[in-house]
């Protein structure tokens, strides 16, 4: 059985990816776990570094995804990366098609809060910045030009993707997201 | 002076695209426009009725901009396409890069509305089929490939913009918005 810490954290992702912030209530949270509101403040200081370590809690496996994807040698680095994100499609089917929660909560709280603006902003730059080391072997391996700037191409495959992630969660349908690889990866590597 | 009901759309205009649905109060909104309580519910049913009314006065700019950037004869139509997202990008800035609101709302509430859900998909798809309309022309005048099918770029356009919108509004910068359009431009023009 999970510990209780890991147990808010993950129905509060679940929740978070839902219903976003601020409809989210500590109480439902509360009520679905069944846990005691005093476990909750031991464990977190409020609804905001709750939300943070939830934040943290998706991010570390984002990275296990990432680890998984761009660490195997023996697929091409482009290759490495579109499964990438092509294993993300597939979990947001497993999550019915919410999207992404990093855009959600973006979304939500850009305006209002810096902490999670610069959170959520820090946590996409790190994902780019480790695609971007992938086709920055796709550079070296000759299957992107040498004038490409893999860092710069990555950020923009991230934003992207969120776009057809909004787009993906609207419809409660994968398309967006694949069209929107498609279209990437040919233009990426013009066959020309 | 613009009339009560003008003057309530408005202001919810800024708020919900600073603050989102759920962190907006309708207090709030009476505060700031002085307006009471029962003028309110004589314009509006509830939230979710204003909410929806100011998404058709966000739509009803929307439309303004692409008729003047669209309908522009002289101009190419993929220029005028980019046209209208450069003036949107310059739309952002005068909000303070708080992004567009149909994302905004779209993420927020895309998982426990319907109503929202839907509304914010057709808006979406109302500008896609606008500006692919716009391509269409481009492929009839030879300056899109024959084999290109306008209405998909078009509604790619819209998506992957509103991934960059996302990240303009967390980086409070137009750079993610204008390497997007420069990213699309140049693979849906190959010059090869």
């Amino acid at each position: 059985m999970l510990k209780t810490k890991e147990r808010l954290l993950v129905a509060g992702l679940n929740l978070l990816l839902e219903r976003g912030y601020n409809d989210l209530g500590i109480q439902t949270l509360l009520t679905e776990t069944g846990i005691p509101k005093g476990s909750f403040y031991h464990h977190f200081k409020n609804k905001e570094d709750f939300a943070l370590q939830v934040i943290d809690r998706y991010m570390e496996e984002v990275h296990k995804g990432l680890d998984l994807c761009l660490g195997e040698e023996a697929v091409p680095p482009l290759q490495r990366v579109r499964n990438f994100f092509e294993a993300t499609s597939d979990k947001y089917s497993k999550d019915g098609y919410l999207g992404c929660m990093l855009g959600g909560l973006g979304q939500e709280l850009a305006g209002v809060s810096d902490v999670f603006r610069h959170r959520i902003d820090g946590c996409l730059a790190v994902i780019g910045e480790r695609i971007g080391s992938c086709l920055e072997l796709a550079v070296v391996q000759g299957d992107l030009p040498n004038k490409s700037d893999p860092q710069q191409l990555a950020a923009l495959l991230v934003n992207c993707w969120e776009g057809a992630a909004l787009r993906s969660r609207l419809q409660r349908s994968p398309g967006p997201l694949m069209e929107m690889l498609d279209f990437y990866f040919n233009a990426t590597v013009p066959n020309c």
